[in-house]
């Protein structure tokens, strides 16, 4: 891991930008802490980290006020990463059914989703691995946001991550249902009652397939980008009970 | 109202005990209040006050700790009050079907439930006009618990209630689903995923049907009586935020 730059921003928050093998990364730590601190991991949608910015700091922020580093990574594909045509075909193919007011069939969603998940989680593994070994980072590690199908195999194959905050408005692939079986950490998961892009049953089905003892469904009006701010605070509320 | 009883209990909460017509009802106030508060009804089944008079005084404690004056009342036909013929029918043609494990029919639901609603909601309005007169009580008011009908009714019929936490875990007549429609105020719906005796895509379709334009539904592990202490704790930071 090499950091690429280092900022203070308000709040007394630090934030670092990092490469790792390759790929661009970000680390917010609360500058204040004395001791190592717990660790979430904030997914995102394969939208670019510069495009994400705002909103991720935003959560970096408010994590980094209840005592939490934060960090996060560009995913294959994205961002200033090669472009992979396998997923661009699939976005492509997503698109046109969409715009054609098709229903997205299961073989374009796993087109989408799973070369993703198999190319990201090992990413994520291996950034964990440099992040814990860092004197300010701590432990123990959360995961938060989405792409909902990352946090699901990340809590199956990653005995670090000991609480999951998915947000379910992606895309699920059936065989992650499966998987989802397997989950057992406390998890938080947001949906957005009238996401725009998203099946609300789907969406349900896997909230009831996991296999954790404690899960909360928060659901809330709106779109998919209409998450009421309450709803960060209630899922900062969970990391601080579990990972604390 | 006649207050029948007074009683200063631990954590600077006062409990009142009160008739008004012949039907008893607790009033739990902070202490400490130097000016008047915001009400919070308490709902519950109709068990009986005494049956339910542990929990009931924990979520007054809660409340009075967030600043808030809370009340409740005895339901028709349970407690001290008389015995209500109609209502124990309902309830015995209850047990019978689910004891022979068939399904509760929309009539024994209706029976159950309607009378219950058309006689209940104008008490509770009888008791907020005497609650709201008392110079340590201001507003606004919220309703919090169930009989989620009785919650429902309440929120439309009573402009005075400005905010319902309603526990979507009693059977809910059809009719009800229509009066949920014309719900506008804020809502906390809570769900319990395995509760035993409640229909959880009824509870998803109540939740679907609510007009109000900001509702969330928490959902969480467990059955009827398992609500986890972390919802009681978001229920109440939901009134801080739309009663404060």
């Amino acid at each position: 891991m090499r950091f690429t730059s280092e900022q203070r921003l308000g709040d007394g928050l630090l934030e670092r930008e990092f490469t790792l093998g390759g790929i661009p990364g970000i680390l917010w730590t609360p500058a204040s802490a004395s001791a190592p601190v717990p660790l979430i991991l904030l997914g995102h949608p394969p939208l670019g980290l510069c495009k994400m910015y705002p909103r991720l700091v935003a959560r970096a922020r408010h994590s980094a006020a209840e005592g939490f580093a934060t960090a996060t990574i560009e995913l294959p594909g994205s961002g200033d990463r090669p472009r992979w045509p396998v997923v661009e075909q699939a976005r492509a193919d997503l698109r046109r059914a969409m715009e054609a007011g098709e229903p997205v069939s299961g073989e374009i969603v796993d087109a989408l989703v799973l070369p993703l998940v198999d190319k990201a989680v090992p990413e994520w593994q291996a950034a964990l691995d440099v992040l814990l070994s860092l004197p300010e980072i701590g432990g123990p590690v959360g995961y938060s946001g989405g792409v909902i199908s990352i946090g699901i195999r990340l809590a199956v194959v990653e005995p670090r991550i000991m609480a999951a905050g998915l947000f379910a408005g992606s895309f699920v692939p059936r065989a992650m249902f499966e998987e989802a079986r397997q989950v057992t950490v406390p998890l938080h998961v947001l949906l957005q009652w009238d996401d725009e892009g998203n099946d609300r049953q789907a969406a349900l089905d896997l909230f009831d397939a996991f296999g954790s003892k404690e899960k909360s469904l928060h659901a809330h009006m709106g779109g998919h980008t209409g998450v009421p701010q309450f709803a960060g605070e209630a899922a900062a509320r969970f990391f601080t009970r579990h990972l604390k």
